[in-house]
């Protein structure tokens, strides 16, 4: 390697980037009224961009095929953790959102939502008189319960309140929570219907197994037959004289399953407001790819080092990627390369094989290997078309797990 | 299982909880000033925790070793995210803080904290015209650089605001970000040196490879090795008649070796003031297990399904705790549970073998696998002594990956 001169300076390259200055697009930002002033160039990386075309575009296809179906449309809001999608997707025709968790539902109702499922049993005497505060201000949430002691102390709690509470049974078809489907959960909805300041709302039937079984088939073959079961219960709590007026279940990957399934009368899925890889791996019908949703959700890097010829290093690592699957971040529009955890903050891309070059300072988007978590590492959103941002969106239920 | 009678209502447990009523909880969580009147029983869950006795006195351990090795401390706040505890720190004899990224960086400023070490380049317009902001307002702070270009441009803004950025050098010893050790590394800062608005403020060496490796011995090698090289090139740049104050690098693996290494004149460890599942297994001195520092970190869950005899769900998931490693949460205080993945909100225990039962509302506190990525999934840590919450400090740089 050649030693430069002592007087051989390197050029800046600032005075050629004509983006507008830092200050200008700082308040822009805090404004939050972009009205065509800000270019995804301007974001700061590591930025979690959702296109919006491609989410109009989804919400518009989930919510007419639960139209055409007759089936209920509540999206599940742990995806998104953002009042104003959820907003967007009742304005589709969504009844509501679900809540995984008390505090998600919680912000859902600040940020404007009704008709909230909480899909996670309320647990303990603080959590419980939250709910029943939650229900003071939206008397339509329904909330999850799977055990008796639990519908007791809901009542107890209702009932010093002068409420009522509306339940649903949450079934164990998903190997996590819930009651067994059948006799126990028949028994648990006449313990609801003994509680007088509890309401038996109907069931919710959850399977995670099913909802990523790869092969379309199999995927119906095993959603089915969950759901019947679910079904039967469903039949067996009416036949006993109580009314079981929801069967709430499904997911982005079962969702035109479930929807066949009678006695299935409203869907809950989350993720196919923004899709992800693992979801895209599953396939669709007659397609080793699913293609029903459009990727929608992505991470926006930039190149910040370049230690080798064909390696270069992105500001987005463990904190700007869910890490819960083994699939790494995908790059949009380049080919040939694999994304390489650089711990915290990094990422790594060999370019050995790569379909074009890239140099310090270039932004590079990923696809996201899960969205769910992705999201919840994001206090906004940003919403785009094409180089445009429209719009940015707090992620207000970020961190809401309680 | 026996029918129940249609009166037999179970009795709600609400009134056997003594626990003061959520209203007041929110209102002592919101005040911040605790004084005795909050239990952790209190603490909304998930909830994050650090042991304030042992976050003390992994701080004054790594402070005295730091003190009698003659050698500098700036741990890396991207543990932590928290200023309050960059602040603990300092009054305990660190010099600063490292930030992974400029917006950390800024918030810790904001925060009260100076001797920043920005550890990630800061590249691109709108970044750089934020670092000449950040050195504004904290003169010391010191901005690592791997490459020339990134030289002049630093200095071309630090020109057009009339300052002078202090630059150290990341050399590329951890196959991550930095430039070659040895006369790569010389001709940089050879060319700060011919800037007029940049300062050479030394050398950076992190090597995540060491920090982690197996077997204190086998660390010790790999970790002499790798600094010897970072000690030559602060050698060469020396000799080459550029003054070099300062060599950082190290970490909660190697702060005992690298600061036996002669040129090594700074720490910057992060993980020893938590501690996690990961390091733990890295061995210590003499030892299978590391115990240089203690756990102070857990993550607080409570029981909110029991779908089997001996399986309870807990409410923490994939957004409580991070996955990045192949480690489970650990369950402080029993024996012989595993911790699985039940999805975004919840694990699964299977008490088959533990060496307690456990009940729905019970709650269970879980040591995490990787601490740092945890640590930014949550808004707020308390801090405990025994049951009692003293205090609850903003994680402010949460998100702060930018």
């Amino acid at each position: 390697m050649r030693r430069r001169s002592l007087l051989a300076l390197a050029p800046s390259l600032l005075l050629a980037d004509t983006r507008r200055p830092w200050a200008e697009v700082e308040k822009i930002l805090e404004q939050g009224n972009f009205q065509g002033r800000l270019s995804v160039d301007d974001l700061p990386t590591p930025a979690l961009l959702v296109d919006l075309d491609a989410l109009d575009a989804n919400i518009a296809k989930m919510a007419a095929h639960c139209k055409a179906a007759g089936r209920a449309l509540r999206p599940h809001g742990k995806t998104h953790k953002c009042p104003e999608i959820a907003k967007r997707l009742m304005a589709a025709g969504a009844v509501g959102a679900c809540a995984a968790k008390l505090s998600e539902a919680e912000t859902f109702a600040n940020g404007g939502i009704s008709g909230l499922l909480v899909t996670t049993a309320v647990i303990g005497k603080h959590k419980i008189e939250r709910a029943v505060l939650l229900a003071a201000k939206r008397p339509d949430t329904i909330f999850c319960v799977d055990h008796e002691q639990n519908v007791a102390d809901l009542d107890a709690a209702a009932r010093e309140a002068g409420q009522r509470l509306n339940l649903a049974i949450d079934l164990n078809v998903g190997n996590r929570t819930g009651i067994a489907t059948g006799e126990p959960a028949l028994q648990l909805a006449q313990a609801i219907a003994r509680h007088k300041n509890v309401r038996f709302g109907g069931l919710q039937a959850y399977a995670g197994q099913a909802s990523h079984k790869n092969g379309f088939d199999d995927r119906r073959t095993m959603s089915r037959g969950i759901m019947q079961t679910a079904v039967d219960t469903r039949r067996m709590i009416e036949t006993s004289g109580i009314p079981c007026p929801l069967l709430t279940g499904g997911s982005t990957g079962t969702y035109n399953i479930d929807s066949e399934v009678e006695g299935v009368n409203e869907l809950q899925p989350g993720s196919f407001v923004f899709m992800d890889i693992d979801y895209a791996r599953i396939g669709g019908k007659g397609d080793p790819v699913y293609r029903d949703f459009q990727y929608s959700l992505s991470v926006l890097t930039t190149v910040v080092s370049k230690p080798a010829a064909t390696e270069v290093v992105v500001d987005g690592g463990l904190k700007a990627f869910s890490t819960d699957k083994p699939f790494r971040p995908e790059p949009k529009g380049i080919e040939g390369i694999e994304f390489g955890w650089g711990g915290d903050e990094h990422g790594k891309l060999n370019l050995a094989k790569a379909s074009r070059n890239l140099a310090v300072g270039d932004r590079v988007e990923f696809l996201v290997p899960h969205c769910d978590p992705t999201v919840n590492l994001y206090d906004r959103i940003y919403g785009v078309r094409g180089k445009q941002v429209e719009l940015s969106w707090a992620i207000a239920a970020r961190g809401m797990s309680q």
